[in-house]
């Protein structure tokens, strides 16, 4: 396998004022070609210290995708530092800057001077023309190794990968692209779905984890050897393993049926294409997740075709206004009790006309807490056409992780009512 | 200045399994101290990588923060890389056993044999005991550099560097600690904060830009050398030209008041502050934002005492029914339109008995949008007890970032007015 690295230049990134997520996007699409990442490196926006680093980099790698350092102030060293790496002089590239005056033509402004800078790349290198921002990248061969420049924007950056620099790769490197299917898990820990896996391996297939709480990603890593019909049948048997807390499973092959959502995204995304495809619809009465489950949802395109309503009822009068709690059952049992969390699933359902209703209550601290509710105690209630479901949870954490829990465990629990009940 | 590095190790980061947020926070803590940190670099699992780059490092830096690599499995190869590097074999620390003995002790559990592996450090390294999870770190002197090496758990290496990096670090070199102060503005463009700020300068103080959208932030820091009153000065020079768009303030000296809202934190955390000050109560009323102003709130710790309830009256049924939004109203102009702005953000407003009422109500897309009423086509309205103030926004992106935009600007206006009106 061909060895590749990735730079990123820039002061801000060097002093921590932002975190490099390009290098770990690129990262992730080398692997996917089949290339094996072996460094990352940053520096700041310093010639000396970029001239040494392309250097070294030319004697070790196959590849470097390089980001940043292509703008049009003095800090922008990308074009400069590589031409004094490889003896190859910056020159004006007319093209290049037809490209840049064109653009700000067609935003109705005119090329300031200082942008002219961004049209001179070293001789010998490849123009990667921008269609989505200013600075063309460029690429060129340097001792060993094939360096790809593009810009440390991320939206440019990556329609620079897809439509400039793979094309590119793909010219040099027999690229060896495979197929990442994941299966997107609620519910239990890494170290449980580590261990229901243990002793399950197949040939030209690799699987890892990765933890984004509240939830965690099984993703297996397939060969471009290994044939649909045999993907397929591998996922069947790790869905055997952990399907039981799969909730939805993303890069599946079309044709495939596994018995499991398909469509990928969050939990709230798999909830609602349940909701579309029973004609169902759902009304939210949240307390501690504070309008969370209800962002959960929205964030989902095409939303308002399955959910009706939020309503974020902090105080008690709003409960017993808009949702009809009963003033007697929150003397008796508090605002964090099951009769109350029941009674907003009930009440929001009613009042709405929904087909489904979601109530929570809780406390989400950091204050509030008592020995009895302690901060983490939370109710969630589902309310159907049938019956009325409860759990209490005692969550851990801050406030943020707690709220994020508490909109997890909501919508997992609607989830399973959605595929338990016809 | 010293010169500091910092390596990341582990294939997850490498291989862009998770982006490295350590490097970042730890540049931030190097130049707080006075360091010049140059150099970013982060590489896999494997023996010969590490320890090439490790003697690297020690030719260049004066300073070097590792994290990662040393856990109990085969994959851990920090301290024998750094025994390969400086030729100074590893030996069982017995204080380290202990204390991950003790660690599996006080969880109840009992230490398997493969933990022993991380009570081995290089010789005549210095342990840095964690007290906040199992694996002990370690400090060498390679080269013409200190190595401090920690945890990659962020939670742990950030009480290693806080309780046992930093004290080590101020023996050996002269750290020069100085005052980070933050204005967070909303409401106005990186370069407009740049052109507002053209020409201002100050002795012994730097000012930098993050864009953390929708809001921007102005930092200033001061050098150790530069007293509390002239950083307060110094501030307030900067507020006459930026002070328009700041909503708050961090960082500033205790005893200072520059008349401008200190209490840090999230636009909506400045707004609850400033509705607590006052007494006053909000309610809100949500369509385009689906809940996300009301999660914005209630991630405030104690929202409960200024934010009463929030509707999010995705359907025009509901905004009928809960805020009493007119039919008419919604057949003559639409959902999307002034008026029904202003009516939910009264209707709310009165139906809960808060002081203020928000109101919101757009297109944040991909779908609904028409000529008339593009996709980004935002109505917001503030309701006091004086009158109901709108704006009509036209907003840019994709649906998150529509929603996100309006969610600041209607916090925004919302704030505007609670200073404006006494």
């Amino acid at each position: 396998m061909p060895t590749a690295e990735i730079l990123s230049q820039g002061d801000e990134v060097v002093t921590g004022q932002i975190a490099d997520t390009n290098a770990a996007w690129l990262s992730e699409r080398l692997l996917e070609q089949g290339f094996d990442v072996v460094r990352h490196t940053t520096v700041g926006d310093r010639m000396a210290d970029l001239v040494a680093v392309i250097g070294e980099i030319a004697a070790r790698a196959d590849v470097c995708l390089c980001t940043g350092g292509l703008g049009p102030t003095e800090d922008d060293l990308t074009a400069e530092a590589f031409a004094r790496a490889f003896d190859a002089p910056v020159a004006l590239d007319p093209v290049a800057l037809e490209q840049i005056e064109e653009r700000f033509r067609s935003m109705g402004r005119t090329m300031s001077p200082v942008n002219r800078k961004q049209a001179l790349l070293p001789q010998g290198s490849v123009r990667l023309d921008n269609d989505w921002g200013t600075a063309p990248g460029f690429a060129l061969v340097g001792g060993r190794c094939w360096f790809a420049c593009m810009p440390g924007v991320p939206r440019e950056m990556r329609q620079l990968w897809e439509h400039r620099v793979l094309p590119l790769l793909a010219d040099r490197f027999e690229l060896r692209p495979g197929r990442r299917v994941i299966l997107r898990t609620i519910g239990v820990g890494e170290s449980d779905l580590q261990t229901a896996m243990l002793g399950w391996s197949a040939e030209g297939v690799t699987v890892g984890y990765r933890t984004k709480l509240p939830e965690n990603h099984l993703k297996l890593w397939f060969e471009a050897t290994v044939p649909e019909d045999e993907v397929v049948a591998r996922v069947r048997e790790v869905l055997e393993r952990a399907g039981r807390w799969t909730y939805t499973i993303e890069g599946l092959p079309e044709v495939a049926d596994v018995g499991v959502d398909a469509g990928g995204g969050t939990l709230a995304a798999a909830v609602g294409r349940r909701l579309l495809a029973r004609g169902e619809t759902l009304a939210l009465a949240e307390s501690c997740t504070g309008g969370r489950i209800a962002s959960a949802c929205t964030a989902v395109a095409g939303a308002s075709a399955w959910l009706l309503e939020g309503l974020v009822t902090y105080s008690n009068a709003a409960k017993v206004r808009l949702l009809g709690v009963s003033e007697a059952d929150l003397e008796a049992h508090g605002a964090v009790s099951e009769v109350v969390a029941r009674a907003m699933a009930s009440g929001v359902r009613e009042r709405s006309g929904a087909t489904w209703g979601v109530g929570i209550t809780g406390i989400a601290g950091p204050s509030g807490g008592t020995p009895d509710k302690p901060v983490g105690t939370v109710h969630v209630a589902v309310a159907s056409p049938d019956r009325v479901l409860h759990r209490a949870l005692r969550l851990p954490g801050d406030r943020d992780r707690i709220q994020s829990l508490a909109v997890a465990s909501a919508l997992e629990l609607l989830r399973r009512q959605l595929h338990a009940s016809n």
